[in-house]
């Protein structure tokens, strides 16, 4: 499953010692081909880790061998020995599976500002490389781990030919492109032009609108790796619908895991008069402290829901706005609706419709309640 | 002292019954003139409360003679029938007074989404009528407070003449333009043009830097009110000044006091291409819930400092940034830079340099920690 749903391809996940627990920290993730097209998108974050500005760059010819992954350290904010430790690291994987290192992709996870273990990771990439399988999906996805505390993956399958990926992520997650590391593939024959549009068509609407704390990373990358091994060309359209599948499904997997989260909260912007301000209203929603701790405390507080709509630049007369919680329209006219004490909130899926009255357009993104455990964890991080 | 310090004001505050634990909850504040020249600014939510709207509108006139203050209930998102109640409300005050309803500017500050208890509210504006005295500038500032564990009074005198004032505000606390509820009062005589100037001049560098959590007020008021009982007209950089002061020195308290808080962080951003880049870069970490987390655990993150940077529009390159957390300059150049073991963050004050290498401009910003205690209070607040 995972990465090695589809055909063409072979992965591996191995404890390499980056992390001081002993825990599995190192990835590896090969396309066999025939074809080995590639696409990716990248933290907008102006902060990039030195394997963002690696990968951005090797991934401009379309073409990718292999994926480094390693979790244990984001190998962000470390310099110019940073950015030689990534080249080092593409280096090694290109040496131990006969390609070039511009085929190599890298992808870091972990605490910014530490230099990684290199007498750890680069022989860790030989061990990796000795146990691929086309059945390493899983253990390749529990290597990429950080704070996450399930590993995450997902299929689809098409016509003859599938879509795969793995994804790690459980804090610092508000993707301005894409979120934390994934990985996906397929065995669908397409060149990476075509990955590109129907990658980043689908983390537009799925990635995107996952704001579990608002906090942007230096190292999102969601990479497409395509091996054409079925030798099948799909549908654009049905292609586009599997991948943009298989990212709503890990985005979610990343919302119900985040971090100390006790609530996965669906928000969902209707009747805006276009869609950039529904995902504008949705995000103020999302990244509201106050309403974060009250779905914590099971409070239906719509007030909260209108005090982050109106500071927001979208089109609305506050008149006119609805809300409703669990089904329950607690505010009609930006006033009092039905009774609050209507909504039942004691399951872990909270969803918040929030009517603009203004268009026709809609959108709807995920975020998580902000608990205790958020801020134990979050204090306790680097220590 | 309070808002009575200047000569030509009185005030009261009672507990009138709108908060069901019997606290003090409204507050009256009364010029006396000779003068009675006012000046307001508000929130810039786009969804304000009725006081709002209807203190916004009398103010047009450059004139106030009283000010209605009630905590227990922020009468917003109330709809037709709650601005029908702020207007009774300065329509009591009025005939209690002898003054027009036009001449009271009203606020409140609680609850979103309730309407006010008028049958307490209205005998409760007599009540306190009755009770207004020089010395009453302290109980005022104590009926406004909600979450505020202690009240907020600040006092400058110049020569011949003084600005005082009161704030409440705990949570809810990152104004667009104003903070909750501050009312200033000065003896200066001085029209009501020229106090604008002075109060939008002193906002935009306090209570526009203040940033608690992030989530901005329906409700934010603050008046600057002037009797002209001094005789005496100061020079306008002098009473600027006097009037900056006070909003600085209440802007603090405002943070000291933010809910469930361990630590007040002042954010100083310097070499910044423009002002405007400093407090956008200064906002965007003042609003990092990873590094609030951090600093609770008195853990300098500065890693999430440069990830917040990395989120802004403002100039600079990510292998120019400085951070300096509490003296130590734990980032030089975008890396790893002193020994993070050397800062020390056991005081309450914590101290955040981030060094843009742009330009000559500086913004200082102040917020608090993220705690449990945070999420404690706002999962339960309307419970």
């Amino acid at each position: 499953m995972s990465v090695t749903a589809a055909q063409g391809f072979r992965a591996a996940g191995i404890a390499a010692g980056i992390k001081q627990n002993g825990n599995p920290d190192l990835a590896l993730v090969v396309n066999d081909g025939p074809r080995r097209a590639a696409a990716g998108v990248f933290t907008s974050n102006r902060v990039k880790a030195a394997p963002v500005l690696w990968s951005e760059q090797v991934l401009k010819s379309g073409q990718l061998t292999a994926v480094v992954l390693n979790s244990g350290g984001a190998n962000a904010c470390t310099g110019p020995k940073g950015f030689q430790d990534t080249h080092a690291t593409a280096e090694k994987a290109a040496e131990v599976l006969g390609c070039g290192a511009g085929e190599v992709a890298v992808c870091s996870t972990g605490l910014i500002g530490v230099l990684l273990p290199m007498d750890k990771l680069l022989p860790g990439v030989g061990t990796a490389a000795a146990q691929l399988s086309a059945h390493g999906g899983e253990k390749a996805a529990i290597a990429i781990k950080t704070t996450d505390t399930v590993h995450k993956t997902s299929v689809v399958t098409g016509d003859g030919w599938t879509v795969g990926g793995m994804a790690k992520g459980a804090g610092m997650l508000a993707p301005g492109l894409a979120t934390m590391l994934v990985v996906l593939t397929t065995d669908a024959d397409l060149d990476s032009a075509v990955l590109d549009r129907a990658l980043r068509a689908a983390t537009r609407v799925t990635f995107d609108r996952v704001d579990s704390d608002g906090c942007m990373s230096t190292n999102d990358t969601v990479l497409l790796l395509a091996s054409g091994a079925s030798g099948i060309t799909p549908e654009y359209d049905a292609f586009a619908e599997a991948v943009r599948a298989v990212c709503d499904d890990l985005g979610q997997q990343l919302i119900r895991d985040a971090e100390g989260a006790s609530k996965d909260i669906r928000i969902e912007v209707i009747n805006a008069a276009s869609e950039e301000d529904a995902v504008e209203v949705g995000r103020s929603i999302a990244r509201n402290n106050l309403l974060k701790c009250a779905i914590h405390g099971e409070d239906p507080n719509w007030g909260r829901v209108l005090s982050a709509i109106g500071t927001t630049s979208a089109a609305f007369e506050p008149d006119r706005l609805n809300v409703a919680i669990n089904g329950v329209w607690v505010c009609k006219n930006g006033s009092v609706g039905e009774d609050r004490e209507k909504v039942d909130m004691r399951y872990r899926e909270v969803h918040i419709v929030a009517d603009l009255a203004a268009g026709a357009e809609t959108a709807t993104l995920w975020t998580n309640d902000l608990t205790a455990d958020y801020v134990h964890e979050n204090s306790a991080y680097s220590s």
